[in-house]
């Protein structure tokens, strides 16, 4: 029973596969190969319209690389406390910009509280040199609450970008859980929304090692291959990362695997509503759930070999919650099945 | 018939397989699993001591972050002007260190003179802040003009970084070719010669993305793990680099391919050597070979549809060559094959 | 009536005159001249041990080397939210570190709450890559709400950097102003209370351009010799700045300097408590005052030509204020005259 | 007998008398002072066109910050193999760019042979992102051999820069007696030969501590603005630097002062000349002579008193030396006097 991390999972067998199929043949490197070409033709087919897309290795290095490529002198990023580019990434993002820094705004349940960070923008006036200047907000989506904005709610900060004029950047780390929990596009729920920069996730949802800047404005592009390459981020077998996006686009694998993650998290949650011992610390949304434990539950469920985290989120904090109570986290993933979570229901019934 | 690079091939059979097996298993992330450790563990095994190893994605990730974990304020590093992180990397290693300045030292045959580096290290004495002051030294084993420094020439090195204290860096992007070439062992090609740091390369010889850093004082490990996760480089799902290792050297794979890869390599010097159109800019020694061509030739190839590049090295420069010829590079991988070999060698004929 | 900083002064007529005694001298370069060596000396003399001291052209660049100085991967620094390396430097010892990252923590009146401190040290768990690991703790002397922290407020911050192995900074900008305050000598207010690394100020109070960064550790002089010159901030004629603080510690100037300043605000608060239009923001306890005016009357004295800024801190903001109200800031310096303070009294009264 | 820099020297009087007399005045902080902008508004007369100037503290900080100006990914500068900012500066121009290279190009004298410059150009495609791709030219003038690239020269480089589309950087350190040396004005030696940015040095021409960035583009001042303060390089009482400008430029002053150190220098080598133990490395042009000494001559010398360097430069080691003689280098400065060159003089003839 393990619900410790959707990465704690291997890759889907179709992903396996293609990249299988990729073992015997020649091809040319460093992302020049015809399937890495028809890979990015995919995303533009995908984000309805041109986009350039980078493989890179890890959702930390499409997190860095994309704040890295609207990098400025005394550049400041807002991101949600809990972003895993501020919690998670052991600075990386300030590593690669060579030190802008993420100004962190609070707000409940993994978003920014919008008067928040208009408040926070207005706190670094373009023209003033003391403070530093607005360089960026980037927004994550699903957040790390496992909650999801609604379309409404990224207009409202895509609205706040323009209106300064500072790049938006998604960190879609779990792009397809977000996405099919609103039955949206990737479209809509992106540059429609005003969203210049995503880093689009594969790995969490089926591959081994799949991740993507995709960049809305195509000329960025010949600027972007040198922040990729001198980061260290430009494979010469590349096309083992195409070829996983290839296997995770075709029939729409990628959307089928959300969608059965989505619903394993909701079947894990509802045997926490009627569990008598647990119960939820807010609702899911995608493919994470954030149950209430007692202590003695959780050291039970460990003991039984149900693998989660206590996650002591700031939201739960707050509440001044009961000592003997625990928040958790619980992800599911492509390959959580429902036998699975009907024991953990079991377990805590 | 793909001479252009050891990069252009896909994977082994054997480590596709092994990656496959690995798709439907869960485990723990961030380079935690059982197979991690037992990869880690294998690596001792190989090299004869306690190593501490740490799976990245991109050979010019190891070279950066190897380089990263040495990195001092005025920090200068000693390398061939061929190098691959001098010439090839786009800056990442400067990069990466935030400006610590690499020292290009000449010598044929792309190994360092080491009267030069002597020369080079003087003008930098350790005190003298102007100048900046020595880091590291790096030396490129197989190099990148396919020569192999005999266990003498390292050791030449080794001495000199010892009695400069300047830590000593192995690029190791084709280290296997490099040890079947010398009969050596991991130890005796590294440590016992004075390295203190190896990129340990499996991509070019039959992995997918398998590289590692290897650090022969286990001591320093608790600090790389910040340089390697502050990179952007400690993957998730990091068993699916291990898994590429485990194959990789189970029944000494590893030393198959690249004894498969150099015996490929003599076939098609050979083949050079034969004809009466072509000649050998100089003996190879692992698994690239250099030949001269009569640019009529070269164009000929290439219609043929043979893959190579044009290799206008410093060396064949400074012979003041035929305009009419070019120096190429054509470089073999475990994956070519006898056949493909013998039909170029037929179009030289 | 200049009240908008102390640095809006110029020199005290003895730095002027010690620096124009120098002008027709030679001396060697780059911080070896006798001048730089007796001041040096004159450092240890006043810490009461032996100091490694660098001298540096701004404040910024003070505080900016001393975190570069203990800099290391995935590096986070502990500052108060109001601090100015972390509101007005426009991420200076971000740039320098390459990243290391500034943690904010709040903290009425310009102190960290030491209790929030342990917390935000906690978050970052020492072995946890993921969110990087503690690096610096700086502390601001005086702070820039004008307050001085007490000996035993910086014992119990000195206790918290010990307990977790931190090296301790403090900002000491306006450092004189705060010794005087306290009446207590510059060891009893720095490396008795655990501080590694001091920012010393003399610019504010009556230099025009010398800082300096005091180690108390003087083996880690070589080290910062690479740091200070890398940053550019080696003067080739670095005993300009040695003549400053030569003059400056001369019979106690400095030390008189800071009475004076403080007196001059102690003065300018008396006049604003015997005010019916203004009042005290908060108690000064050295060269800066806080008063709350009405905006008609901070308009009135802007007219009158009294310079000052407003200062919408956040312990003024989260007081909720009566909007037609705002807190402003007044500082005085060794410049500012008894006559000039009055003529602002009576513009209050 | 001091020849050891003109950084040996201290002030001019008038430099002085100049500092003092803004010694008792308030004034705005941080560059916006009166006196700043007279400054600025001076530069631009001098130039003949608008001009955005900075002024900082260091020629390194100068240099530094120019070429993170126009800093990118990747970044690649060419220099002269002597040039300041590649020998003497620790590395802090790859530190503020965050490890954008300097490639050293070779030519006799101090100056980049133009063709090797192209060639060193040339290997650096724009598109191609495994090398790094062209950033900046940086050239010395005058040069660190005390020779003065004449106006066809600066034409010939300033041409390689717009056929390139690479922006031009002049170190001009020593900017008066190359000046002088030509007889030409600012704008002849700088913009109107393709320069795009200026290192404007004071401080070795008669300041104490005055050193300003030139952009010959205002256009982009502001970007500017943040990369000077970011570098710890926006001094608070930036006046202090302005008013040394401000004497500097006063009636001439600083043409005046680089006549006297120029004719200083001639009438040095002239004693050179005539002597019949010593000759001279090459000609001098500016501010430094380079005679070669009998080490038995450079032991008596420093016995006597006399302060000078010996300079093993390249072009001196590669004529193969006769190993009892050593290249010295001798500078002279608006402080040194005719009886103190003659005094040399007298010692060696």
């Amino acid at each position: 029973m393990i619900f410790a991390s959707d990465n704690w999972a291997g890759a889907h067998p179709a992903v396996a596969a293609g990249l299988t199929a990729e073992a015997s043949s020649f091809s040319s490197a460093y992302g020049s190969s015809d399937l890495d070409r028809q890979v990015v033709d995919r995303f533009s087919i995908l984000f309805e319209r041109e986009v350039a897309v980078f493989f890179v290795g890890t959702g930390t290095a499409a997190n860095a690389l994309a704040l890295t490529s609207v990098n400025r002198p005394g550049g400041v990023s807002f991101v949600h406390r809990d972003a895993h580019l501020a919690a998670d990434e052991a600075g990386a993002s300030e590593y690669f910009t060579g030190g802008a820094r993420l100004c962190q705004v609070d707000g409940p349940m993994g978003k920014m509280d919008p008067a928040g960070l208009e408040a926070a923008i207005a706190r670094y006036p373009a023209q003033f040199v003391h403070a530093g200047r607005p360089m960026a907000i980037s927004v994550t989506q699903t957040t790390e609450s496992g909650t999801v904005h609604s379309l409404d709610e990224l207009d409202r900060i895509g609205s706040i970008a323009r209106q300064n004029a500072i790049p938006l950047h998604m960190d879609g780390a779990r792009f397809a859980n977000a996405l099919v929990a609103l039955e949206t596009t990737p479209a809509d729920m992106t540059w429609r929304r005003g969203v210049d920069i995503l880093s689009f996730g594969g790995t969490k949802n089926g591959c081994w090692c799949a991740e993507a800047v995709v960049l809305f404005d195509p000329e960025r592009a010949q600027e972007f291959a040198f922040v990729q390459k001198r980061a260290a981020q430009l494979f010469s077998k590349s096309r083992f990362i195409a070829a996983q996006f290839a296997a995770y686009f075709r029939d729409d694998l990628w959307l089928e695997n959300a969608r059965h993650a989505n619903a394993m998290a909701a079947r894990l949650a509802d045997h926490v509503r009627r569990s008598r011992r647990a119960r939820l610390g807010w609702e899911p949304e995608a493919n994470e759930v954030f149950p209430v434990l007692p202590k003695q539950l959780s050291s039970e469920l460990k003991a039984a070999g149900v693998a989660f985290y206590d996650w002591p989120s700031v939201d739960w904090i707050e509440k001044k919650p009961n000592p003997d109570e625990t928040l958790c986290r619980f992800v599911t993933s492509f390959a959580t099945t429902a036998d699975e979570v009907d024991r953990f229901g079991e377990l805590i019934a």
